[in-house]
């Protein structure tokens, strides 16, 4: 399972990019905690790290569970398509916001791939 | 641990599910990204999700942590619990937000008892 | 394993009195759902358990492959410096928002220390 380690440390470590990236917006404009509105560019890279959480919390659990019911390397070879789908979101919605969607599906695909790969997987055991 | 993966699968499917529903909503409205503001169904379906999100943050580590230390088949029978306690916070938060209690405290329950039980049995070990 | 679900849950279980102290903001500022403004001390408190939400999204991970590829002992021990830096956040925030970094500093460095030394780690397995 090392593999699937990686690609989760790579995945959280893009996160905590975003994440500083978000701070980094707070400074330059001039956004005070708690707000977080002020600044497009602060809003839009706000809304890329809340998503990019939202995603994780399915991501990493199925990548996992992937891993250990179906093959650790495939898991590890999906996890890196994740991660440049995240980027290619990241780009396009500082962009412009509506063109976030293919960046959105590369990002959704493997985890919706991994999930139900999974579920089949597990459900095999018991039938 | 096959059923622990089988339901923490189901209520991903359900968390992908609810976010699916807050981007139809956002369509639906017409409220254009980065804005999480604009009509009441919107700001509704985002906070159902944003809250099983939450939930889910501390309900998967619950969910594998008891299935490993206590029981898995108990883990995902509490686990059942917990998805449909979810559907029905998002009917009742989506009629009225304030009858949103009795769909809050199904789903807090589980993961409260795996916790606290998880706790006794990984303290047993030790002392 | 037992020591890093003991810590994991301790962290779920700070991370779940924080939501409850959001609704008890809620409930006494009379701020009614899907409101997320109304009030600075609901605010602050809303805005220190999102925070902390973030921040486990990548600690949980961080702390079982830590506790899997290099010891778990060492892994529970960081842990409980997270723990207490959320506390110092907590308290800093809600004093003053603008003084909150070094609680955010105290649970960061712990997350951090783990993904890199244990990317280390298994990167070491396969070169």
């Amino acid at each position: 399972m090392e593999a699937v380690a990686i690609v989760t440390i790579l995945a959280l470590g893009q996160f905590v990019l975003f994440s500083i990236q978000v701070g980094s917006m707070r400074v330059k404009h001039g956004i005070k905690a708690p707000e977080v509105t002020g600044h497009p560019d602060f809003e839009r890279m706000l809304r890329i790290q809340q998503n990019t959480m939202e995603q994780l919390v399915a991501f990493i659990p199925a990548l996992w569970i992937f891993g250990y019911l179906v093959n650790p390397f495939w898991g590890a070879a999906i996890g890196l398509v994740f991660i440049v789908g995240r980027f290619v979101y990241r780009a396009s919605y500082l962009k412009d916001p509506g063109s976030r969607g293919p960046g959105f599906t590369i990002t959704f695909i493997p985890t919706a791939v991994m999930l139900v790969w999974s579920l089949l997987a597990a459900l095999n055991v018991y039938f």
